[in-house]
């Protein structure tokens, strides 16, 4: 049995972190909850027992086999050197490592080959990108993949707790007709959508798009795949939806991308046309598998499919993956 | 001064087409407000005066003008051919001839010369496709647009009052804790969304979808555009947002594309990239002009561009775009 600790455990991941382990049985013998000075004292419940958070630091990895970090990049550059002095394996949410080369990015029904070798440290994917990519992946086996052109409709948990919190605090007061005020996210959320608030960048690329297309290409080892992105974020609290178009090097059929889809670990297949039932936050929320559907042939291109797909953020888009990681990096 | 007929005056687009010609001083002599008989003897506000409904009926156009039709195709086609034997000139919002060759599709700043030798009803286009065509318009006059690749973030005016109503208290009863029970469209909508409720169609894409390529072909003139669209519905109230992937024949510089987004009557440019601040539905929403930004090179084609477009879906979408046909035709 495992000495776990989670970094971050008081925010929307840490919280789904306890409960995915939890829920799989992981083997935990000790958890280590930490997170910053602020939340140190405060209790988390863990299989029935609370456990006293502690504030984050270099000695707090003593004795851990297996640190998750979910506490954003700059904490996990700051910690995850003394983790990995201490001797743990580190899962690690943040965008910190993910574009070093040296460092794996897996999703594991995806690219478990690229654990091969790891240096301690693995990568857990952006929320889209990891979403995006249980759609795609099955699709690239069929075809070669030439263009992606994606646009995404991103829930408020890819923010945060506050941000989540913040948009029922929001839609309440408007229902009351009284002021929106925006206390988390830049722009008012209630019955909103807007632009992803990531800074915009040198290419005109936003953060999180760049991060997309980044690391999609790196998943998939496809260094150059081109890809489109467009990251939005609406008024859903937990689930992200994206649509896709897919060009292919070749015409893929409908009814080959759906067998395909149909046999994809991890991917439920949501695609009934009569019922009008496809891929939708309400289904995905609370569920493992990524939902994909709504498939069909683009009329402006032979070779290209329109597909939709939607996953839970914090689950598939963060705890649920990097407990899969850490399940193949241990072999339970 | 002219009679002007408004038939589905009690609904959502009805009800926005007397503010509308209100607020612009439209020259109204006399007001027919028309709807099912359902609610007839019901009164609405008209400058300052209660009209009483009347039920729709062949005699009801008897000395109108002008004719808003604003009921559904169904009640467009029972009805339009009276208005027209009563000498009414017809604005029809539905979809009833929007496709019929002798029947101009307009948006006044985009295809003004569609109207030459109209034939007594003119179509006021599907929201997406007035929303959609502000921002690709003035994009076509710079280079040959080759293929657009769009995703929709439609809000729920799109589906009527009702639906208004219904994301209203679902949304309460969501928060509250209690069931969500869907009364208007199929799914659940309260922090949800959906692809398209609209039939699907033998190619796949669902009827709203194919209208959007139809149309938009039509009113650009260029019959065999290709178009990808998938057409989702969001939890927000009244302005639609059009994700657009634009390639053209040429590269078109994101400057280039600015300024002829600032000279296009009817569009506001809102590319403001330091502040992050971009078309959304809480500036939309109630404003005549559509908000078109976010623009940016596509990193996957050098001769695309990606950008955003947002408009009110019961102003340009529908009622004032109806409104300036009818000036249009009337020379106001």
């Amino acid at each position: 049995m495992n000495t776990v600790a989670v970094v971050g455990v008081t925010g929307a991941v840490g919280t789904e972190l306890l409960r995915v382990l939890e829920a799989r049985d992981f083997p935990v013998g000790r958890l280590v909850p930490l997170a910053s000075e602020r939340s140190a004292g405060k209790t988390v419940t863990f299989k029935g027992a609370e456990v006293t958070v502690q504030a984050t630091s270099p000695s707090a990895f003593q004795g851990v086999d297996l640190a998750f970090f979910s506490a954003g990049a700059t904490r996990s550059r700051a910690f995850v050197p003394h983790a990995r002095a201490a001797g743990a394996l580190v899962v690690d949410n943040s965008s910190a490592f993910r574009m070093d080369p040296s460092i794996p990015l897996v999703v594991p029904e995806v690219n478990p080959e690229a654990l091969n070798g790891h240096p301690g440290v693995v990568a857990n994917p952006n929320c889209v990108a990891a979403i995006a990519v249980m759609g795609l992946a099955p699709l690239a086996r069929l075809a070669r993949i030439e263009r992606v052109v994606m646009s995404t409709y991103q829930s408020a948990s890819g923010a945060g707790q506050r941000a989540m919190e913040d948009l029922i605090v929001q839609t309440k007061a408007h229902l009351a007709g009284q002021e929106v005020v925006p206390r988390v996210l830049k722009h008012p959320y209630a019955f909103n959508l807007f632009s992803h608030d990531a800074d915009i960048e040198a290419n005109g690329y936003n953060g999180e798009e760049n991060k997309v297309v980044a690391e999609l290409r790196k998943i998939m080892g496809r260094p150059s795949l081109p890809i489109s992105v467009t990251c939005v974020r609406v008024p859903v609290l937990r689930a992200h939806t994206i649509s896709l178009n897919v060009e292919f090097d070749r015409e893929v059929s409908v009814d080959e991308a759906r067998q395909a889809l149909t046999e994809a670990a991890g991917v439920i297949l949501q695609d009934d046309r009569a019922a009008n039932h496809f891929p939708m936050p309400w289904d995905a929320s609370g569920q493992d598998d990524v939902l994909v559907g709504r498939l069909r042939r683009d009329p402006s291109r032979a070779t290209a499919l329109d597909v939709l797909a939607c996953g839970d953020q914090l689950l598939k888009g963060a705890a649920l993956n990097a407990v899969q990681i850490a399940e193949s990096l241990l072999g339970v």
